[in-house]
């Protein structure tokens, strides 16, 4: 058996780790007798010589079975799916996905993270909902399952502790993207909760961490092969990252507009994505013959308002006040009545008469993060009122001076140079040139 | 600025560091804000895509000045001398030349090191002598350079203490082999002591870090390059390392066998090395004005008595008693009166009628280490008595049973199988072919 410096040293030079090899360094994080200096080099040697399939396949496995890993009664066989974004702005299609899932039939045990710099995340959005207590035990998961099909929770301390150290350590050593490590991390997760399909929304574009499609496909494909090869049917959806998805980006403003589409008052692009990522895992699940089928049922029970119900239960069972997501999943509600509204709003106006043909969605959003939307660093608060609301669309006909973004903003107040920025993120032309392409979903991944 | 991570991430892409971002890194180091899976993937990142010229001499520079630098008298300017060995097997060279250089005039400030593996460590041969004190104060240090000349002592810790974290750290992370690392190690040590003069015996052959020239060549030059640049005048000799150094290997058999050198009974090639290396400082310390003037005047101060007296005081002045110290150096003594011999010996028996063409030293080294002569780690202690005598010469005819090898062991007893290995690192043949080139010195590299 190699030592930790040996296996270093034949990772360094470009070789290929052994089955137990592998398991070794595993072994070593967990346990604790790795040093942290051999971590740091050896994930420095990962990004740079790679890894081949069945080691990547291999460190997925082992670093799942680092701790817990789930169990579901048999009955549920088939059906516990979940999705995973590589994570987008404005994206709170988690929010209306894992309801309307849980209407269709499923079983979505959805472990979800926590936004850094730009990116938002689905239990900081959660928590904007006063009450919703994101830690949840194994056991209290398997009940809200067993009642109401869906719950969104953090990550629990005896899941996947090796890739809890690995992922704090992959940010300080500028080892974040390396596709074995993205996909041992990911797939990992996914693994220990035992799931049986598995939808990955990967994206491309100016906002997405892979700027173009190639890109992002050579992921998505990599995801796809681990997450089968660990005995979970995985699909993967390529889509675009350019604005935002929807029309409201930050916390409380997303749980909003997430509402709105469960109400049936969604935006068109969010609808198609959650439409897209939902029927791909009914038809892995087998809960439908064909993609446009499973496509249906996620629009027939987000139109017939079963979704809506499912949420207000999973809230409710993670701790909201039952009046507050009864309030909440009213029609015409005063969502403020719940929601922590910001001190103070401001409306930008358009620069000239024309048609909107591009939203910089990252723009956007780092912006919003400098205002105390996101974090820099894990650990630190986010301020859940902060965001911001378009007021247009893509194609839309503007008059000048009429309002297009209303920014939602506490502590700090934006500086001048923040609202340039955000002015410039708008472009508005004579209408000559077409709009920007927007179409979100732009490739599926589908297993044979 | 850039953050460690930012710095991290430049360097893993292949850039060069700025000189501000290499002392951002060293200072990290000094200061404790750096963590050590940064510096372990940074090791790596740097092993993988190497150093430039500038970039060595202010890692080197940096490294130095992490820590004390030392301060001589005016009037030792220009012969301040030291000498640094890349490791051989049966290196005793620095315990004959740091006195002979002293006897010639010149101030030598030895900083050494203790043996790895299966390379032995000055310091360790030198705690074999009973009271031997390698820890010495800065103020002490003058002290004996000003009484003495020379004194052999260990890295303090107010020296170069960036380079004792790496240092540390380079063996765990499997990142030892890397140049950038080796010129930064070596010379921002031999930096701190303000030396007028160095020489570096690089070693290449079967028992060497480097097994050709070409490599150890490669290092020699940028060696020489980063001394050059840090203002001191450096030279190198690259020496052959296929057998032994000598004919004793161990560390009281070493103290035994340099002790016989500066009596004047010394083997030829340990005497050409010392007088090659102390004929090139002599010269770049202008107290020689050709090679071959300073090689005389290191040979004569030997044949006199001189550099043996100065090895006496030396020994007098690091702790070793004055009756001690004056036994060691009559002639005729019997060593073992002070130094401790090992409680077993053992000679191994030519295998045939011949003549002896191989010894090979990097097997002898090896089964000593294991017999308890060296460390695996740092901190562990070793048997100063354990080691091996070598009866016979390259090219001597030898008969069927006569003895060429005497082992000294304690604990640890050899193995059949370690016997074996040292049985078969002799090549005995019927004297057709001619023995294995022994010329230890083949190039210099001095400064124009």
């Amino acid at each position: 058996m190699l030592s930790v410096p040996e296996l270093i040293r034949k990772k360094r030079d470009g070789g290929q780790l052994s089955d137990d090899e592998i398991k070794t360094f595993i072994r070593a994080i967990s346990d604790g007798s790795i040093q942290d200096a051999q971590t740091g080099a050896m994930l420095m040697a990962i990004w740079q010589k790679d890894m081949v399939p069945r080691e990547i396949q291999t460190l997925t496995r082992e670093m799942m079975s680092s701790g817990e890993v789930m169990s579901w009664p048999p009955e549920w066989r088939g059906r516990m799916v979940d999705k995973h974004s590589t994570g987008g702005v404005g994206d709170k299609v988690s929010l209306v996905l894992a309801p309307a899932l849980a209407a269709c039939g499923c079983k979505v045990p959805m472990i979800s993270g926590r936004g850094l710099v730009h990116t938002g995340g689905t239990l900081d959005k959660l928590e904007s909902i006063p009450g919703f207590n994101i830690r949840q035990s194994a056991e209290k998961i398997r009940d809200i399952l067993e009642s109401v099909g869906c719950c969104i929770v953090g990550q629990t301390e005896m899941l996947v502790p090796a890739d809890r150290v690995l992922y704090a350590l992959r940010d300080a050593t500028s080892t974040v993207d390396s596709l074995p490590l993205i996909a041992g991390s990911i797939i990992s997760k996914k693994g220990a909760e035992s799931l049986s399909a598995l939808v990955l929304d990967v994206k491309f574009g100016r906002a997405a961490l892979y700027k173009d499609l190639e890109g992002a496909k050579e992921l998505a494909q990599l995801l796809v092969e681990t997450g089968n090869g660990l005995g979970i049917r995985t699909s993967a959806v390529l889509s675009r990252m350019d604005a935002t998805i929807g029309r409201l980006v930050g916390n409380s403003l997303e749980v909003i507009e997430s509402l709105e589409t469960l109400k049936g008052n969604g935006p068109e692009d969010l609808m198609e994505l959650v439409k897209t990522l939902g029927g791909v895992l009914l038809l892995m699940a087998g809960l439908a013959s064909n993609l446009s089928e499973g496509k249906k049922c996620i629009s027939d029970v987000v139109i017939g308002g079963a979704a809506l119900s499912k949420f207000q239960a999973m809230m409710e069972a993670q701790g909201v006040a039952n009046e507050a997501a009864r309030s909440l999943c009213s029609a015409h509600t005063d969502y403020f009545k719940v929601l922590r509204k910001s001190e103070h709003q401001l409306e930008l106006e358009a620069p000239a008469d024309g048609v909107v043909v591009d939203v910089d969605g990252l723009v956007l959003a780092q912006v919003l993060h400098k205002l105390g939307a996101g974090r820099s660093k894990a650990g630190e608060p986010v301020n859940h009122s902060v965001g911001a609301e378009l007021l247009v669309s893509l194609g839309q006909r503007v008059k000048k001076g009429a309002p297009w973004l209303r920014l939602h903003y506490e502590d700090p107040t934006p500086t001048p140079d923040q609202i340039n920025q955000l002015q410039n993120a708008l472009t508005v032309n004579d209408g000559t040139q077409t709009h920007h392409e927007h179409t979100l979903v732009q490739e599926l991944l589908l297993p044979n």
